[in-house]
C-alpha cells in the first residue's frame, strides 16, 4: 500500500479559490454578482480575477505578501477574495468602521505591500496614513483606489486605480493555471484583525485548507443549497463574511452587494433579486423589524437568516420569523474562521409550542461537519464537563479551519493553543441533546455569593418583557455577595397618535425586577436597572460590556434609602427605583 | 507567516470516521440504522464500531493490513466502514455476485488478514477458500461469520463470529482516542475490485481524504440535507456505496438496510420509514416501474434518487419520475472513490417541456464540489475539446478523490494516470452551459464510414418508443461502412386480460428502424434489431455490451433477402426482418 506515491492527478491543494474556477466552468450563465445596476456573469468574475491576479504579479506580489484593503460589501471586495490569493498573498481586509488610529495599528502589524482603498473611506486612509511612520523600515504601502462602478473619477498618472489593474491585467501572457500559485494548501489566504476590546488587535492568520472547509460545512450545516441568492448584510472584512465569500462561489449562488445597510436598501434588494439566504449580526434585526412594510408578501417563502455574535434572545427570533426571516443560530470565532456551530432544527422540536422552539433555536448547536471536535471543559482539571445543560465549562475547539495562529505574536498563540485546543475564552454548557449553549464571555459571567451566574441568561428573560426592546446585563459590586447584577434596558418605541414621532414606552424598574422574580432564581435578578436610549457597541456592533461594566462600578446597591434619583454618566441615562 | 507551525489544534487528519464520533454526539437521539425489526441510534452504531476496532486490535490488525468483507447491506457491513478503518487497517468489501473463481482471484491478489462472511454466503466463501493456496507463503484469512441480528447460530470453540467480536470489543482498556490509528490522511482507507470485464479485476487504492471530500461532496451536490433517510438500494460494496455509507453518517440520517432489493422490499421500507433518498443503478429503475402498486401516493413528496452507471433513457427518467421518484443522474466510477459529476438542476430548465427536462437530466453533469476539474480531451493531442456539444474526446479527471492507483499493479496505474489526470475511458462531449455527456465508453463507440455514432444515442432514441423496455447498441460488421450499429432490444409486457399473465408488447424490426430513422440521422440508425427476453448484465448490473458485441459479430446484413427468420444464439432469440 505504501508503494503507492502521490501524483498530479490527486495530490491538489485545497483552496477555495478553486470554487471560482469551477462556478465559471459549470454556471457560465449565472449571475454572480449584482451591485445596484451591474451585474456579472461567474466567467466574467473569474476572468476579472485572473487578471487583477496578473496585475498584481506584475507589481511584484508574492507568496505570503500582504494585500490589504479598507472597504465595503462593493464587488472589489468580493473579487480581492479570490484574484489576492491566486498570487500567494495574503487578503487582509480592514473593519472600516474602526477609526484611524486602530487601522494604522493594524497596518504598521501587518506590514502590507498595498493597500486597496474604497473611494467612501479615501479621507479615512488619507488620515491613517499620516499615523505610519515614513520610513525605510517600513515603506508606505502602494495605494489603490477603488472607484464606484460605472462612475470612475479622474485619477493622476501616478495614481493606480482597482478597474485599471483589471484592465492592465494579462490573461495571454500568464495563464490561469501559472497564475495559481498555492502550492501548499497550509499556506495562509487571510488576515483577519480581531476587534480588540482590551488590547491591540491581533492578526489571525487564516489556511487555504481552513477556509476551503469552513466555506464547505457553511453549505452543509446551513442548507445553502446549488441555487443561493446571497444578500451581503454581514460585512466580508469581518472573518471573510464568515467564509462565505467563498461558500456562494462554490455554490455558484448569486452575491447581491451592498455598500449601505438600511432598511430600505435590504427590502428592496429582497424583492428585486428573490433573496434566499443572509447573514448578520442580531443588530441588523433591529434594522429589520423596524423598517418593515406591513404587506405581509414573504411569509410564504422565507428568507434563511444565519445569525450570530450574541445570542438572540427568544423573542427577538419570534418577532423576526413572523415577518418572514427564518433564523438560524450560530456561534464561530475569527479564531475559527467563521462558524463553528450550527444550531441545527430537529424534527421532534416540530412538536413543541412556538416558544420553546425559539428557546432552542437561541441554542448555539452543534459543531460543523468539518470540525473535529468542540467540547465544554472545567478550567480548572481540563475535563470535559457532564452533558447536563447545566455545568459551566469553556469552549474549546479542534480542527482544520481553526486559524494557524496570531501574526507576530507568539506569546498570544501558544495561550490561545494550550492543551492542545483552541480556548475560546466562552463561557458554555453541553446540553444532553449535544447541542452547546454559550452561557457568557468568560470575563462577563456575574459571580454573587460563590453562584455563576450568566448575564445572558438574565437578558434573555428581560427580552421575554413585552416593553423592552434591548437589555444587557453585567456585574455591579455588592458589599454582601461580592456582585450583582445589573441591567441596562432599551424600552421599545411607538408612534405617537399623531404620527408625528416615537414615544417610548413606559414601565419601572420595579415592573421590570417583578418580572425578573416571577421567571428566574431571585439570586440571579437584577438588583438595579439602567434605561438607556442606546447600548455602546464596536464597531462590529458587539455591545461593549467593558463600558458597562464601568458603568456598574460607579452604581451602588442601595437596599435602605427609597426614592429617586436620575444619574447621567458615560452618555447613559438612568433612573432606578428603590427595591 | 511561516513561523506559525502546525499544532494539535488544527492540524488533524481528514477522515469519514469523524462523521461517525461527531454523529453520536450531535445526533445522539437519532436513528443510525433500520434493519427488518433492529434499531439502532448513533451513539449505539459508534460504540459498536469501537468495540470492534478494539477487538480487530487484539487479533493484531494494524495499518495498512487488509480487512474484507463478503456480505449483503446488512448493519455489519456498514459498521464496518467505521470499525475497520479506526484500527488503520483498509476495508476490502468484495462484490456477492461474482463467482468462486473470481472472488478467489481478489483474495489472492489482495492477500486479507480476516475475511468477514454474512451467513448467506458462507457455502460461497467455503468454495472460495477451497480454491486458494493454504500455504505459508500466503496463510488463509481468518474466517469471522456474520449471522443475522437476533438469530445467532452455534459456533464452534474456534470460530469466530462478528456479534462476538463487538461483544468482547473493550472499550474501557482502549478509548475511542487510543484506537484512532489514522495519522495520514493519505493513507488508504478501503480497497475496491473493479468489475474487470476484460481482465482481471484490479485493485483501487482510496485514501481516508479522498473519501472524506467525496462524501461531503455527494451531501452538497445531491442536496442531502441534514435529516435525510436513505434507502440501501445500492450495493455498499459498489465502490463504498458511492460514499454515501460516510455521506449519510456525516448527516447525522438514518439507514434503511436491505439484504434484498425486491420491489415488495422497497416498497415497505419506504411506506414504514419515509425515506427521502436512495441511489440506485438504473436497473433498478424497472424494478420500481414493474412492482409499484397504483395508489398514487408519493408525488407530494418524491423520493430523491441518485442513479448512475449506464445513462438512464430520458424516457425511462420520465416514467419514474411519474410515479414519484425525483431522479438525478450523477457519473462516477470506482477509480476516483464515487460521485464525480451530478446533472444538477437549472433553473431555467423549468420553463422547458417535461421531454426536454428529461434529456437534460440524462446528461452527467457538472463536477462535484471537491473534484478539482474534469476536462474531455483529444485523445491524440491532449487538447480540451470545443464545448460545443459536439466534438468528443475522453473525460479525464483531477481531484483528491481520485485514487491513489491500483494495488500491485504499477503498469495499470501509471497508465491510467497519464498526462497528470486519471483517464477515464469514457467518451463524451461538453456542452456550451458547462455539462458533461458521455457518449460511450471507447470501446463501445461505433465507426461507421469514419463516422462516430455513440451507441447510447441510438438507444436514447429507442427508449423513446413506446414499446421499448429496454435497448443496447452495438458495432456489428458492414461489408462497406466497416460497422454499422446493431440493435438488441426487450419490449415491455403488459397484463393479459384476465390477469393470468404477461404477455410482451408486440412490434417489428421495421417499425423500430423506420422510427429510428424519423428521429436521427441515417447514418446513426440501426440496420439490425434482435428482440431479446433480457439483456446480459455484469454483477454490478451493467450490460455486458463485450457479450452483445460477440452476437453482432455472428450476424450479417442482409440487404438483398428478404424474408423472416428465427435465430437463437448466446441465448438471445431475435426475430429479424428486411429493411
Amino acid at each position: 500500500m505504501d508503494k503507492l506515491a502521490l501524483c498530479e492527478a490527486h495530490n491538489v491543494p485545497l483552496t477555495p479559490i478553486t470554487f471560482l474556477k469551477r462556478a465559471s466552468e459549470c454556471y457560465p450563465n449565472r449571475t454572480s454578482i449584482i451591485y445596484g445596476q451591474s451585474r456579472f456573469t461567474w466567467p466574467q468574475t473569474y476572468d476579472r480575477c485572473c487578471r487583477l491576479a496578473s496585475s498584481l504579479l506584475t507589481l511584484n506580489i508574492t507568496r505570503n505578501d500582504v494585500v490589504s484593503i479598507l472597504a465595503s460589501n462593493v464587488p472589489a471586495m468580493y473579487e480581492m477574495h479570490f484574484g489576492v490569493p491566486m498570487t500567494g498573498a495574503v487578503l487582509n481586509p480592514i473593519n472600516t468602521r474602526l477609526d484611524a488610529k486602530t487601522i494604522a495599528i493594524i497596518l504598521r502589524h501587518a506590514q502590507p505591500k498595498m493597500l486597496f482603498v474604497d473611494h467612501e473611506f479615501a479621507h479615512l486612509a488619507r488620515e491613517v496614513l499620516r499615523l505610519l511612520p515614513f520610513d525605510d523600515s517600513q515603506p508606505h504601502p502602494l495605494i489603490i483606489f477603488i472607484d464606484e462602478i460605472g462612475s470612475p473619477r479622474k485619477h493622476s498618472s501616478e495614481e493606480l486605480d482597482y478597474e485599471g489593474l483589471i484592465r492592465r491585467g494579462d490573461l495571454t501572457l500568464s495563464s490561469s493555471a501559472s497564475m495559481f500559485r498555492v502550492h501548499d494548501e497550509n499556506d495562509p489566504i487571510s488576515l483577519n484583525y480581531t476587534s480588540g476590546t482590551t488590547a491591540d488587535p491581533k492578526g489571525v492568520v487564516v489556511s487555504h485548507r481552513g477556509a476551503y472547509l469552513s466555506a464547505l460545512s457553511s453549505i452543509i450545516g446551513w442548507e445553502m443549497g446549488i441555487s443561493l441568492v446571497y444578500l451581503w448584510t454581514l460585512p466580508m472584512f469581518h472573518a471573510n463574511g464568515w467564509t462565505h465569500t467563498w461558500s456562494v462561489a462554490a455554490s455558484g449562488g448569486t452575491n447581491v452587494c451592498l455598500r449601505h445597510v438600511t432598511a430600505p436598501e435590504i427590502y428592496k434588494n429582497i424583492d428585486l433579486h428573490g433573496v434566499t439566504h443572509m447573514s448578520c449580526v442580531p443588530t441588523v434585526f433591529r434594522i429589520l423589524l423596524e423598517g418593515r412594510r406591513n404587506d405581509g408578501s414573504d411569509k410564504s417563502r422565507p428568507i434563511q437568516v444565519l445569525t450570530g455574535g450574541s445570542p438572540p434572545p427568544a423573542g427577538l427570533l419570534e418577532k423576526v420569523q413572523r415577518i418572514g426571516f427564518q433564523v438560524m443560530h450560530g456561534y464561530g470565532l475569527t479564531e475559527a474562521t467563521g462558524s463553528v456551530l450550527f444550531c441545527e432544527w430537529q424534527d421532534e422540536w416540530n412538536r413543541l409550542p412556538e416558544h420553546q422552539q425559539m428557546q432552542l433555536k437561541a441554542r448555539q448547536g452543534v459543531r460543523n461537519i468539518t470540525v473535529e471536535d468542540v467540547d465544554v471543559k472545567n478550567t480548572k482539571t481540563q475535563k470535559s464537563v457532564p452533558r447536563d445543560g447545566k455545568t459551566m465549562g469553556e469552549i474549546v475547539i479542534k480542527g482544520n479551519s481553526v486559524m494557524k495562529g496570531y501574526l507576530r505574536n507568539p506569546k498570544a498563540t501558544s495561550e490561545s493553543f494550550k492543551h492542545g485546543w483552541l480556548n475560546t475564552g466562552d463561557i458554555g454548557v453541553i446540553h444532553p441533546d449535544g447541542h452547546v449553549e454559550i452561557k457568557d464571555r468568560s470575563k462577563d459571567i456575574i459571580i454573587s455569593g460563590g453562584e455563576n451566574i450568566s448575564s445572558i441568561e438574565v437578558e434573555r428573560v428581560l427580552y421575554g418583557h413585552l416593553k423592552v426592546l434591548e437589555a444587557a446585563v453585567v456585574a455591579m459590586p455588592h458589599p454582601l455577595w461580592g456582585e450583582t447584577p445589573c441591567a441596562f434596558v432599551v424600552l421599545k418605541k411607538r408612534e405617537t397618535n399623531k404620527g408625528r414621532g416615537e414615544e417610548e414606552l413606559v414601565t419601572t424598574e420595579r415592573d421590570l425586577i417583578d418580572y425578573c422574580r416571577e421567571n428566574m432564581p431571585h439570586f440571579m435578578c437584577p438588583r438595579k436597572v439602567v434605561f438607556c436610549q442606546d447600548l455602546p457597541r464596536n464597531s462590529n456592533g458587539k455591545i461593549l460590556k467593558s463600558k458597562l461594566r464601568d458603568t456598574a462600578k460607579a452604581l451602588v446597591v442601595d437596599e435602605v434609602n427609597a426614592g429617586y434619583k436620575e444619574v447621567h454618566r458615560h452618555g447613559v441615562s438612568h433612573v432606578s427605583s428603590r427595591l
